[in-house]
């Protein structure tokens, strides 16, 4: 066998498939991985690496699946700077949205702005996921509320993920929050999302949530959004039991949604539903952190074999979180997780949670999605060593879909 | 009058002097700073600068104080991930420790690496430290716990400091813990560390420091130790009421000390020492975070006046944490501080914690140390623009005693 691109060399491989041995994250000591056209060809040894047309040298470092982020809202304009000033004051989250402010504020700046500078925006916060080496970014509509501007924010997500070279998934969030112009309104909002939203947005986007909460909208509410929006062929997910528990994450499993994402309030039988459906859980230790919230039930998740993922949630206000690598030390310290918990929760479990099980992992068909990190002076070539210390960690190469997308300055 | 080196069209600058108007962080819209001798000798507004022999356009740009950490255990061989792996397992900090592990794991390390090694290790950590805008680390030893190692520690600490710029002050910390050999006879080590390790180290530590606490050294012990210390010409600086309260805080502020640190188990009477005697608590987020704790108390520091700094407490076990505006983020969310208050406290009141009133401001006749960073793409030129955002901040520009150190690569 001869392959196009082949890493040699490289200290520990993770390839999250423990079906290759080396425990729950696939660790193979001293290896090698082949890609062809795109994809893992070859995953073993170095000592029984094939031939190849181009070799990579990777001694010292680490080497791991694509990152995937698996919950952003990361097109928005705008500042939200003030707003965490009014919340260490006293504020609380859903009080500012429901006096105008929050995600509304949000949606006025991003409504305003032109798709050139809403695309500058996210190119430069691509380019700093890139960095880091996560190859896969889900993003969120959201802030747009009316079929013009929600359109514009997945054309900009598709169009930037396109020119930094990140692969996006998309999603429709028209039910994000009710804007001023249907306040008092929320049925006739509805409406609009269903009969005027959706139409404008199918072709831009591959899923449909809804922020089910308290000042965002009712489970009866989001069962009629998210069936339209499964009618119009987009998989469900949705923003699940964060601020008041609404059964919202067993609709999700009910519906079939590939994840129920936050879950701060999630009860066993929403743990139990989502077990048995295969929902993925995602969450979002930056939103804990910043809204000063109580952990999810991690015990009962891992329980019930709910896969669990973690994500950024980047977005202005309750999560301006943009470092994938401190998500995971956060889901350790303030979660409970395990340090390989952590890290299958920003590859595998991540790539489930957005319907791609040929991502987040490296065995021999999945995509060609790699990248080598060297561990901090002094530390041994393990995950460990990257999950203990808080973020700001930078690939040294990130390699999607068998091409190499980015090298780290010397 | 003319100045060596003017920085002109800075967006905001904030001086960190309320005297010079602009609310509690001295800010000046449209500012100009002139420098002269490696000081500060002229600040103000833009269009009344002085000629100057060098101009650096800084449009689009926020002006601060040099950064201070001050705090952190920089010298440091060998790794501790896998105890990260054991405490996410349940196992307490002061357990490892008692079991021969944590600080005394980085003790074998650190006796067993050779000068040039240590260097490289702290050298890569300042560089760090120096492109997030820090001009100013203190240092501490005890990673030796013996005379020639400890003394190394020091030695590299400030050849460190020198090599790549940072103002390096250092900190004698035999007192860390007891080491293996002296189990059990811990009066004979306080001895050993009156008589033998406070001699090698003079002429190489600004500061002593003891950690009373639980597993570590006694009240009583403590004030021995300072008291040689300060007989020697040494500052004294207390970890204090971490684990375990022993009253240390008090004993700090009764010996002069410039700063108590940690301070999760503070009392009243503490705060009320503290106040009285004017010294610093320096507040250590990281070590919160890391060790899941409670915080201290904020509000009595505040209603007694009290100065809070900040500081990253970086060390390889308790606080993995390298960047100080992450620090200052988790200040306000885990502290409750304010973000001028967290501004202030990694520069103002950082550079008192360290005894340096001429630090962490820039009023005429400050130190020359100046650092412009660009605000987040879309955000205004505020420090609640960086803060409210979790860490990762780089500067564009830092400038240490009037010299410029660091450019950010374009």
């Amino acid at each position: 066998m001869t392959v196009d691109l082949l890493f040699r060399r490289i200290d520990n491989l993770f390839t999250m498939q423990p079906d290759l041995g080396g425990g729950p994250l696939g660790r193979i000591e001293g290896a090698a991985l082949g890609l062809i056209g795109g994809r893992v060809a070859w995953v073993g040894a170095d000592r029984d690496a094939p031939d190849a047309a181009q070799v990579v040298d990777c001694s010292g470092m680490i080497g791991l699946p694509g990152l995937v982020d698996a919950h952003t809202h990361m097109v928005w304009a705008g500042s939200r700077a003030a707003e965490f000033e009014q919340r260490l004051g006293g504020a609380h989250y859903s009080e500012i949205l429901e006096a105008g402010g929050g995600i509304l504020s949000t949606v006025r700046a991003t409504r305003a702005a032109g798709e050139g500078e809403l695309r500058a925006l996210a190119e430069d916060r691509l380019r700093r996921a890139l960095a880091q080496g996560i190859t896969t970014v889900e993003i969120k509509s959201g802030y747009g509320l009316d079929p013009v501007s929600e359109a514009k924010m997945l054309r900009v997500a598709r169009a930037a993920g396109e020119a930094v070279g990140v692969r996006v998934l998309t999603t429709f969030l028209g039910a994000h929050a009710v804007p001023l112009e249907y306040r008092g309104r929320r049925e006739a909002y509805v409406e609009h999302i269903i009969a005027e939203q959706l139409p404008a947005v199918v072709g831009l986007a591959d899923f449909i949530d809804v922020y089910v909460d308290r000042g965002a909208f009712t489970l009866e509410e989001a069962e009629r959004i998210l069936r339209a929006g499964i009618a119009a062929g987009l998989r469900p997910r949705v923003h699940a039991e964060q601020v008041e528990y609404t059964g919202a994450a067993a609709l999700a499993a009910r519906l079939g949604a590939t994840s129920a994402d936050h879950l701060e309030r999630l009860d066993q039988a929403g743990v139990e539903a989502m077990a048995a459906a295969g929902t993925v859980a995602v969450l979002l230790p930056g939103a804990m952190l910043y809204l000063r919230d109580s952990p999810p039930p991690v015990e009962a998740l891992r329980a019930a074999g709910v896969p669990i993922a973690l994500a950024t949630d980047l977005n202005p206000g309750s999560s301006p979180v943009a470092d994938l690598w401190t998500i995971a030390t956060l889901g350790c310290l303030s979660l409970g997780l395990t340090v390989e918990e952590a890290v299958l929760g920003i590859t595998r479990n991540a790539a489930l949670a957005l319907g791609r099980p040929a991502l987040g992992h490296l065995g021999v068909g999945a995509a060609g999605d790699l990248i080598l990190v060297r561990p901090p002076l002094g530390e041994p070539p393990l995950v460990s060593s990257l999950v203990q210390r808080l973020g700001g960690h930078r690939a040294e190469v990130v390699v999607r879909d068998g091409e190499i997308l980015w090298r780290a300055p010397r």
